[in-house]
């Protein structure tokens, strides 16, 4: 029902799109904005524009940028020996936030899940090999998401560049740390007694 | 840290300047709007803009509307001797999916709050006055929260009105329906229990 007029009505809609935002929340986040200055709905609406046209992909990593390299791939403090696939954008920061990791990254744009449509053709694969092609590249660390679509595209990965000499590595599954063994499904639990190592 | 240029992290703030928005919605709802179409986001950002300028308040009632008058103050099959006086338009909505009240509103924007600054005059009482001019109003319900502020502004208002003859009501507190008696703290018990009816 249309109870504020057409124009609010819109927005909670708009809003209630967002991933996560329910009838409620959006109604929450319209009444913000309608309560807010006209300065800080014209911030936010030239935000989204602005995200929206002034974004790239840096044209090694495929990182977004707003720039045609990005900071990572521009920086001559990080070591270009070693390469980081990972699946999005976001899983990126997460490794940037363990501030131990020193590599690249590549940003696939997705994992191979045919129930989607999404092959190989789909993802940002031509973009890695063509940054192998001078050889300085020496370790491949596939980091994709450890489910069905993410080991796919891991395995997938390891065949493609095994033939081109690089060492291609998965990143370690394990018991996360914290927490109890009773919460840990048991998957989870042999991988991590299968790679189990000398201490 | 700015993991996705300038562009991004901007909108990912602006996201979470939003009122129930972390970090981490307002960055999946920063990737939903730069994954999706261009048509999209532009349709995002006029709903913020013209929800913003287009919207102005019923001369009447104080609700949020497209045009001067609402759709329930124009409407003919509505009861107009009845006002129905709440805090916000979000509070009126919630009355109109009832279904069943079938008289006019009156939307206060806000409550009485010494601690907040907000006295009287910065409510909309005097528009409500102003309607009670022509004698046509008989009743009007104060249905203003069940708070503090809510209490204050209902005994303000019926002070107000009591001179002016006309019937001023107060909705009823008690044990809200569904649930056990358990939960329900004993104020609202208590008045409850001061507001029991013979069946």
């Amino acid at each position: 029902m249309n109870y504020y007029g057409q124009a609010v009505s819109r927005l909670i809609e708009e809003f209630a799109r967002l991933p996560g935002v329910g009838a409620k929340s959006a109604s929450r986040m319209a009444f913000y904005v309608l309560n807010g200055t006209n300065e800080r709905a014209q911030s936010l609406a030239e935000a989204i524009l602005a995200a929206k046209q002034s974004s790239k992909h840096c044209k090694y990593c495929c990182n977004l940028s707003d720039e045609d390299i990005c900071h990572i791939c521009k920086s001559t403090k990080r070591d270009n020996t070693t390469i980081m696939v990972v699946e999005t954008p976001q899983d990126m920061a997460a490794y940037e936030k363990t501030k131990e990791y020193n590599g690249l990254y590549h940003i696939l744009h997705g994992a191979i899940s045919p129930m989607d449509g999404i092959g190989p053709g789909e993802l940002r694969i031509k973009e890695l090999l063509h940054r192998l092609d001078d050889s300085t590249v020496t370790e491949i660390i596939l980091a994709t998401n450890p489910n069905i679509e993410g080991e796919a595209t891991a395995m997938y990965l390891s065949k493609l560049l095994k033939p081109l000499g690089v060492k291609a590595t998965r990143i370690a599954h394990g018991v996360p740390v914290g927490g109890g063994l009773e919460h840990i499904d048991s998957v989870t639990l042999l991988r991590a007694l299968q790679g189990r190592r000398e201490i």
